[in-house]
């Protein structure tokens, strides 16, 4: 009937059931046609009995072969019913921010993802080998099939409070939530904040999906300029005294889109006007890991007085797990874990008990460690290309983290080039994006773990 | 310094890392001792240098020791933070549905889970052994690691939209956006189909958590009553008359609380009444695959024109994989994924191709064929036992699904009886938390997989 390769990586099992597909498909096993017994089949091909079971259950599973009781196997009528529509839903995403995170998501290896927020995937394969998955499925972690309590795992709870304290920050598992990356931790913070029309302060430039999830929740998205020090103080003092916000988000260690760190007396001063217009402010520290050394963070000067301290381990461990979290006093966390029921119920105990174990077994450590050095060399790299591309950048002796923020020659347009970048494959990240007022022009985002490919490097030097 | 077991089902790593722990909880360890190195460690204890570096490594991690460079490890200090607040949050839920929720999302093996909504853990484990895990962590599907497209994984839409062709819906994979369980679609179908202040139609009594969901999102929810044959078509038509609701959510099958089935000719008069109103019926059906034979869902006669499908393999699967999905217009589908972007960026491909493994590898149907098996025997058993506990049920012939629906005398007081049972760690499920007006006093919902246990039997015959 067909022969298998012995020496191929590919299972027996889907070697079987992808020789009968194709059999099927060229009509040498037509509809209605028998398939072989089981013992028969085996026999024929050499393989044994459970194997060919297996691929008959997913042919079965597939829709290309019914079994009828006692009767044995046969090939299935081609299906009845067709699909109302062929196309994918979402072809016009709505906006250019969604479309980036949409892009961002589903590019494949072919995409030169320079503008993406991801690090590559073998990057962050390493942090969950097959080890992990050993000691879940050997059962050394029961809970990961089971329910997961509403507020996260408290195992995994104590270590993000452990992380947290070895950082300075007072807490403990009670001042902890988990969520579905930090992504549901910014949008149940908003749902649980504020009411529409309330004042909510954002950094200009800053993350692009935080302002369309805020846009959602109606808020009036006042924008507060970032230096490279941290925000504008002149212009944050300004705003609390013009419109009395609710919250500020602020990026204290490896901002994005920009790299840079907010000195700590700058971070006094905005604790300060926290305190003083009774104002929430929420610190996103979702690339805090990649920063070595000391750093001083608003949650460790405020001790989660007036700091709502949010991170995630999907950007460094891997964007499969979805496990962020929130950490804040406890009356917040109450509130965001009622929200979050009534949202999803629950996170997934198994993506949790995942984390937990890349935590407990110490591999998270290494983990930040190798990515920080293949981070440093990779970002020397990209600096040198970029530059000699005519891309220009500051701070770039601040040498940390996953993104350069360039800027391009003012007789450059931008959306002329990244749709241009786009048609060969080259995904590029516009500074408008990721500002508010809709300024950073001549500004692009660079990932620098994408952004030393030479066909990139080419296409911008003729761009120049 | 210790002896390991060779006999035990520990794995040695953890026997070396708890007996360290235990040595230092105990004092024999003294902050800042140093430990011995790790060569003189396995020779010690007779292990393999291997097996102490991921012993330390994990030590490590959870602060227990920590590595000075070149000098080797020595045990930390005890921390000097300390948690802000030691008790857990949401001790008070809210409300007692909330309480529900949150109790069978966190109750314990000890506790006799008689109104949880969930099946037992074993019973689901089955579905997803070891060897799903195998070929996942063997590479087989290499997108378990990647981002997951803000729509779902293609594979296992395109899965899903076979298995509604083969319940007779016409839908094809771009048809369906995959959800955090069924929760999170009720939520983003909140969210981009109501205003405040909008009527919307729900079952009375009906699934307790979307009422909360509906309630938060602060419109005016209006019960219709559920009969034996399925929502009373008389108040369905006065409630579309006088309120012109937006949508009306409805368990064509296998009905939560109730366990009754619409019946085909109510569902005709159901869709006309949403043409001729212009209303969204939402299609509650995760319980349906637990519907053998022949079943004729909203969906089937519809076509997706007024009906939005929503249905979940958590339920079935297993509460570890949060895998939910909405099966609607593609005009609906694309509001619906780009608000799901923006409340949680994407589903975790992890678990979307653990679904998919489960219903590519024939687990899933051979799944379904066994639980069906075990809930019609639980089921016989768990109405035997209740009605000697002098409870009575209606329609005892439809013996499917999860749930029992039990009416206790009139001279019980119910709030009690929940109360007293939770003393003695047996969870009840009562009545009025299914009603949305506050109705259904002396109704009990019983599940199925929980509800033969003897302590529960005799707590409901000392009530009585």
């Amino acid at each position: 009937m067909f022969e298998l390769s012995r020496d191929s990586t590919v299972p027996l099992v889907d070697q079987v059931a992808d020789r009968i597909t194709s059999l099927v498909e060229h009509g040498q096993l037509p509809a209605g046609a028998r398939l072989p017994s089981i013992r028969k089949l085996a026999k024929l091909v050499g393989a044994s009995p459970f194997t060919v079971v297996d691929a008959y259950d997913r042919l079965v599973a597939r829709g290309v072969i019914e079994s009828r009781a006692g009767r044995g196997f046969f090939v299935c009528n081609r299906r009845l019913a067709t699909p109302l529509l062929a196309i994918e839903a979402m072809t016009d995403p709505g906006s250019d921010a969604l479309a980036l995170a949409r892009l961002s998501l589903t590019y494949s290896s072919d995409v030169i993802a320079a503008g993406s927020g991801f690090l590559p995937e073998n990057w962050l394969l390493e942090a969950v080998p097959g080890a992990v998955l050993n000691r879940i499925s050997r059962g050394r972690r029961p809970q990961a099939w089971m329910q997961c309590p509403p507020q996260g795992l408290l195992e995994l709870r104590e270590q993000i409070a452990a992380r947290l304290v070895q950082n300075g920050i007072a807490a403990g598992a009670a001042n902890i939530v988990t969520t579905f990356g930090a992504s549901q931790a910014f949008d149940l913070l908003g749902r649980i904040l504020f009411a529409p029309g309330d004042a909510v302060l954002v950094e200009d430039p800053g993350y692009f999906v935080l302002f369309e999830q805020l846009r959602g929740q109606h808020v009036n998205l006042i924008p507060i300029p970032r230096t490279p020090t941290g925000p504008d103080l002149n212009a944050l003092e300004a705003a609390c005294r013009a419109h009395r916000p609710r919250a500020f988000f602020t990026q204290t260690l490896l901002h994005n889109p920009t790299g840079s760190n907010t000195e700590p007396a700058v971070s006094h001063r905005v604790l300060s006007l926290a305190e003083q217009f009774g104002m929430a402010v929420i610190e996103d520290d979702v690339y805090g890991d990649l920063h070595a050394g000391p750093a001083v963070r608003l949650a460790q000067i405020d001790g989660l007085r007036h700091v709502i301290y949010v991170s995630s381990f999907t950007k460094l461990i891997g964007p499969a797990l979805r496990v962020g979290y929130v950490a804040a006093d406890p009356a917040i966390i109450s509130r965001l874990v009622e929200r979050k029921v009534l949202s999803v119920l629950s996170h997934s105990a198994l993506l949790e008990s995942f984390v937990a174990e890349v935590l407990d077994s110490g591999r998270y450590r290494k983990h930040l460690e190798t990515l920080r050095g293949r981070l440093s060399r990779m970002r020397r790299d990209a600096l040198q290309a970029l530059t000699g591309a005519g891309i220009t950048f500051e701070n770039t002796q601040q040498g940390e983290g996953m993104f350069l923020w360039g800027k391009l020659p003012d007789t450059i347009d931008l959306d002329e080039l990244v749709r241009g970048a786009r048609e060969q494959s080259i995904l590029l990240a516009k500074g408008t994006l990721f500002s508010p007022s809709r300024g950073c022009r001549q500004w692009l985002r660079f990932n620098v773990a994408h952004s030393t490919a030479p066909p990139l490097i080419r296409y911008l030097k003729s761009a120049a």
